[in-house]
């Protein structure tokens, strides 16, 4: 299912076509993956998400798999099971071991779980957490 | 506001008090969130729920530091105030610098950003991530 | 906090006071709780979310206590502390027990966890839970 | 679509087929579902999940139903859809009535409205409702 | 999947039928989508959603192309797949352009960034917002 | 309540100054909301974000009126009360009526509901929607 066509190297525009080629260079490979392509009908916003997305994930204070954990995360507690997928081959293209993809699932479902409690008790914040406070 | 009264040593009943000295021996501090206060009424969900964190937060394949990361991404996702609140301040304990805080931020907005891309545009998933298929 | 004031007796229109009236007398109390001031300025929608609430939960195949639980679980799921104070009150005044609260809580943090699982493995579903099959 | 191969009686190490038996032996059925063998690559994350689910739903102060019911509560709220479709048909065997059904659909579906509804206005929780208030 | 069988004139109860029947005069074409069909094993769920959809839908003080866009916003931000297909479809039915559709992809894109960034930062609301302040 | 200190003209860094500078030139005041304010210390971030906001909230194909509607609702859907506050009064800056705001909510309302059915449902989506399809 998709709400708006998948578009290639043939129906794409040409603007969206020129994104396509920086993410093979960018990724070494020639395979773009269908979310850049149902993006493609939109060069202004493929071009600004491609973007943004290439800035976050570099390399930086945090080590680029620690972002794809991360990224894993988020898409899990968001539902986006497109990008659980996405994201989750790209951890293991980043070298994430079994070992770390078993705690990323337990930290994800621990989280969830207390998430989860301290929403039904409503419980306050402690006080010593504000930034605000004098 | 809270749902149920954040209980003390002196209001807890004995079980969840016993809890309450184990925090405070790991942590090395006497003192105890609210968190685990809200849950004292029920001494054996707080105690499954403390011994689970304990053993799920503890090194392993991955750094405790990532973990309270991606503590912080699951509960900004889930839109729990309080484990927000908690899990930074745990991050922060355990050293994380400005510049990682700085890239958490970037990356779980960009997460947000493009998690409701997909989601908006339903893109099926690409058929090389299925791990099912032959 | 507040994005529309709480209208009372004074300042609610008459459509909307004759909507407070209804719900004082099928709760025989003079109390009006700020969800219906704070939808009283727009007397249809308040009429018609008041309507709704009633004919939901009322008694019927399942008990009136078994609905409030199941607002609650929701209400936590979706992130909403004013429905989660309310309705767990709610609750309390038809008569939910300790054991039950415990219970409840016990299941909403359980299924937390496993929904987390099942979303972040993206684990199929089962064929024969399909009920358009053959 | 899976993120992780669902493992099989062959293809599951020993300490995941051992789970796989103890379902079994509860469930009185040969047949373990797909959640499972999409656990069962990491065999602690898979009996600590187990083992838990087994207690939680466990009959006690609430009814095994209700219990189920709850989970597809939170399930729906949480947007897991396997969860879903396995606790909707865990509810069915364990005697779910239509007009049980159809009741647990209205009261998700009015939470869902009324949450959105005190969400957009932001409503603040009575004072009453404080657990902590003096 | 799905988790009860879609009905269609020959296996609808008559009251649902007679749903079905409003659905297509008020749409002017046969067709009668699945989510209509989902329901219909519960004739009440049925007509009162029905009524409902179409009371809210209907021409007012905002467009029915906005209110469309609007529903595939909530849809969205909701994770319903099925309401993001259904509502898209009727959008780009009352005339949505490419480019309007571009900016509602933006829009909704850009609100679950900041929407993330605001949680995360559990940024405290301006005074001047209160709707209750003095 | 806050993650981080709101900075303020005396306590910003430089850079965070220009862009509190540029918000007030583009909205003709002199207040700075404490969204612009808790991101000051990450001044690339603050930089990106209203860049972003300010390029999406402009007017386009959508009236501003109406984007900032949709930015309520996606808001709403996704718990930001901080995002529901600022962006209701944004909305009741540029024209918003009650009667708009009626419809809002409805709308809000009425999808939140039909949401959770779809998902409680599992409803397959309609072939005919699919983009894909031949």
């Amino acid at each position: 299912m998709a709400v708006r066509p998948l578009l290639d190297d043939e129906t794409a525009p040409p603007e969206a076509r020129a994104v396509f080629e920086e993410i093979r260079a960018a990724r070494g490979t020639d395979y773009v993956n269908n979310f850049w392509r149902a993006l493609a009908a939109d060069p202004a916003l493929l071009r600004q998400t491609w973007a943004r997305v290439r800035h976050v994930m570099a390399p930086g204070a945090l080590d680029p798999l620690v972002k794809e954990l991360l990224y894993v995360a988020v898409s899990t507690a968001n539902g986006c099971g497109y990008c659980v997928h996405s994201h989750t081959a790209a951890a293991r293209a980043k070298g994430m071991t079994d070992a770390q993809y078993a705690e990323l699932l337990a930290v994800i479902a621990c989280a969830s779980q207390t998430n989860a409690l301290a929403t039904a008790l409503q419980v306050p914040v402690d006080a010593r957490w504000d930034a605000q406070r004098e």
